[in-house]
């Protein structure tokens, strides 16, 4: 029995810089499709900018037209005014894929290490390195757009529990 | 010399309510159009809340064609989470009115407290009771929308010197 391909996309918020990164998983094996980063002009007006977040993230998801979406849920140990800023930058990562008709998954940013590394306390470079190691086509992904790739491995992982907790809910 | 009125919604945003608030400004002559409040279900995922926002302020805007957008920048002292899903619920209430095309520009609550009431630190009923002298018609709105009211006139009396600063800086 073979499974049906699933297209995800993977995000990783953040309003200067917010990393995206698509992969297909038939089954256990996973293959690249694509991956970027949306920038927003700090000179702009905050509505300016998450709108530019929000309006890359859309064209993506056109272009792209994943199945799912799997979003990071960074930690914030920073101060609230931080954290109030992250989160509007979460707020668009979120709802342009539920707009657009997708499931979205939230997961830690440690399972997405655990996951992916090994550890849930794996450093930016392992992520990275483990990402080229599961993704080959993705070597030329920036940093922004490996950890996105990250979250869409994570994802596809655990995809099966999630949808089967969903439904015993 | 009579000035164009300008339709003016104030947004107060937040996960479970987001008020909004729609006032028309022709010079110093404020009058109530309309006012309500977008509910996210508490029991969806977040990126179907959020979506659920996007939608309801997407209708709200393509119904009564507001000309600019208002929102207030609320105040954070709590911790780093509760910031992050009230940032959440902003990235929405700033993007929406942004992809609508229009400014948006922020009030901190206690200028908006200040303008409305003459004082930075009143309360609830208090600006509730004040949106109801300057907006008779505004009688029955609820809570959350008499707030979205006051950031919609506090942005009519700081529009003229917000439009000056930008073009000269």
């Amino acid at each position: 029995m073979t499974h049906p391909a699933i297209r995800i996309i993977g995000i990783d918020p953040g309003l200067r810089n917010t990393g995206w990164g698509i992969v297909d998983a038939q089954g256990a094996r996973l293959s690249f499709v694509a991956s970027g980063c949306i920038h927003s002009d700090g000179a702009s007006p905050m509505g300016v900018r998450l709108r530019q977040l929000h309006e890359g993230l859309r064209e993506v998801i056109e272009t792209h037209a994943p199945d799912e979406a799997a979003v990071e849920e960074t930690f914030v140990n920073r101060d609230p005014q931080s954290a109030l800023k992250l989160g509007q930058a979460r707020g668009v990562a979120l709802s342009v894929p539920a707009l657009a008709g997708l499931d979205v998954e939230e997961y830690a940013a440690n399972l997405v290490k655990k996951t992916v590394v090994g550890n849930g306390h794996a450093d930016k470079a392992q992520i990275a390195m483990m990402v080229r190691v599961l993704l080959p086509a993705s070597f030329a992904a920036s940093k922004d757009a490996a950890d996105a790739l990250a979250v869409a491995i994570c994802h596809a992982q655990h995809r099966g529990a999630r949808l089967l907790a969903r439904k015993l809910a």
